[in-house]
């Protein structure tokens, strides 16, 4: 199976209205809340394309009861632990008329040293039955910065493959504990490296300890550094839609390729397919099936010179 | 105790940020959450007042329950019917550079025939510990939008007054079923009745079978009509802040003065000190405890002469 870890998981809650007015009172036409946080997006499109899945990571109060209910009730195999503290919401206000979304985050709970030191024993009964892990997503207070470092190190004892999708410092210090892969997108990749183009990023990346570096670029498709050389990789169609849990798809797959050992091509082309087809989705976590089906023979990718040296010193 | 109703109890969610961008994602600073409806509010004063109340409605979900865990931390005295829809939330952005709030309200739960049944048996067995019965808010989706009328009947049947807080429909409904009080402010008062002038119109009110009508029309204060002669009360001075929790303030005042038989006059200065000191007051069910006492005695309150006869045929 392949274990996804969200730390800061959440309930996604979703307002459709007309139109909302600031600073005015909105009358709430439907309402949709499922569980949400990176991890937990990867293990629904995962268990969607019927590959095992366990969704762990810290949960707690009335809100965390509504994350596992719904993860229940969604058929995804939950070994949450549960914390002390409330559970963040996450709120999506969707403006059929503006067809446009205004997200409101909350900060999540703050977790206790002892639950911290709790989870990484939890995490260590996982690992044995895992594949591969996936750590995505924002780390909640009171967890250390290095968090995913901690992680990493505790799946490489194992012998479990990781894929980490972070950024600032939970990216940062995490590099040098060896994630197989990591996957940035444009503005992650900037802000970690301080550097434009993305190849040299993503160098810069596998330099301070990731094994290959997939960079989503939006519509520009994805960029891959990788042992095994470079690649670009891009949808035949620009699409409209939602591209909440683009990444989360890309991770998806990305993961079930590490898993079977498939040439990097192919990853690429079924990364694509599959963020493309979950851009479709109104929902992060949900993907259009037929329309993954039809772009995964459709996807251009093409290989590039990797020189490995960084032009940083 | 004075018994307050909650139909479509909420929970209330307050986002605190500095700035909201619309179609954006926004990080929310702090949040808070409270139990919510207008009855729950009504509650609330009173029972920061000192005076015994008890909640009653409907809650459902893990949404209900967060509602009746936040009741039992404010120490009201809880007595909801557990149904199996999920409770609404409300979630107020409020934000602190624009001194403003946008807020948005979840449709709420669906009651069933059979729910509406048991909450008369659950509130027949409340009434006869009551002095007064306070009805407050919408009404859930599935309850007859006579609902009103019914619990009204009911509390009639105990001999215990009751005062009506709602709007359209639910208002129009419930006149004939002889409510002691009504409170609509301007806008519901012609909505209800097509008509501009408040004195005229809540003559019509109560030409409909209201026992009295005090309308609270905002900064102009509250405008009475009553079986002993009609009042304009209004604060001496203009207050800025939340208006969300006023008009519930003046009904726990008002219900105070229904049930200790206080002097109408007095009934209203009160109501209107209420009032302004839950505007200072930053949430609903909220206020402002010195503003109160030092507004008491300082509210204008000036009778006028109330002809009975309606002016429309």
């Amino acid at each position: 199976m392949i274990l996804t870890v969200t730390l800061n998981a959440a309930l996604d809650i979703t307002h459709h209205l007309d139109r909302m007015r600031p600073h005015g009172s909105n009358r709430v036409r439907a309402v949709a809340q499922r569980a949400g946080g990176k991890g937990v997006n990867v293990a629904r499109i995962l268990h969607a394309l019927g590959h095992p899945t366990v969704v762990t990571g810290l949960t707690g109060g009335l809100t965390g009861r509504a994350i596992r209910a719904e993860l229940a009730s969604a058929g995804l195999a939950d070994r949450m632990l549960a914390i002390a503290g409330e559970s963040r919401r996450t709120v999506a206000v969707v403006e059929e008329d503006a067809g446009d979304t205004t997200i409101l985050l909350e900060p999540g709970p703050v977790v206790g040293v002892g639950e911290w030191a709790r989870f990484l024993d939890h995490l260590d009964t996982l690992l044995p039955h895992a594949a591969a892990a996936v750590l995505s997503g924002s780390l909640p207070r009171g967890v250390p910065e290095d968090a995913y470092a901690h992680l990493l190190r505790l799946a490489h004892a194992h012998g479990v493959p990781a894929v980490l999708d972070a950024d600032g410092t939970a990216l940062s210090t995490a590099l040098a504990a060896g994630p197989a892969l990591v996957k940035p997108n444009a503005e992650e990749l900037a802000t970690a490296t301080g550097l434009a183009d993305p190849v040299a990023a993503a160098r810069r990346l596998r330099a301070a300890g990731a094994g290959a570096v997939v960079a989503s670029l939006g519509a520009d498709g994805l960029v891959a550094v990788t042992p095994h050389g470079g690649w670009r990789a891009r949808s035949p169609e620009r699409l409209a839609g939602n591209p909440t849990g683009a990444g989360d798809a890309a991770v998806a797959a990305l993961t079930l390729g590490l898993v079977g050992g498939e040439p990097w091509p192919d990853r690429l082309a079924e990364a694509v397919a599959l963020s493309a087809a979950a851009v479709a989705a109104p929902l992060a976590g949900d993907f259009d099936p037929a329309l993954h089906h039809a772009l995964r023979s459709r996807v251009d990718v093409h290989p590039f010179a990797t020189e490995e040296s960084d032009p940083c010193p």
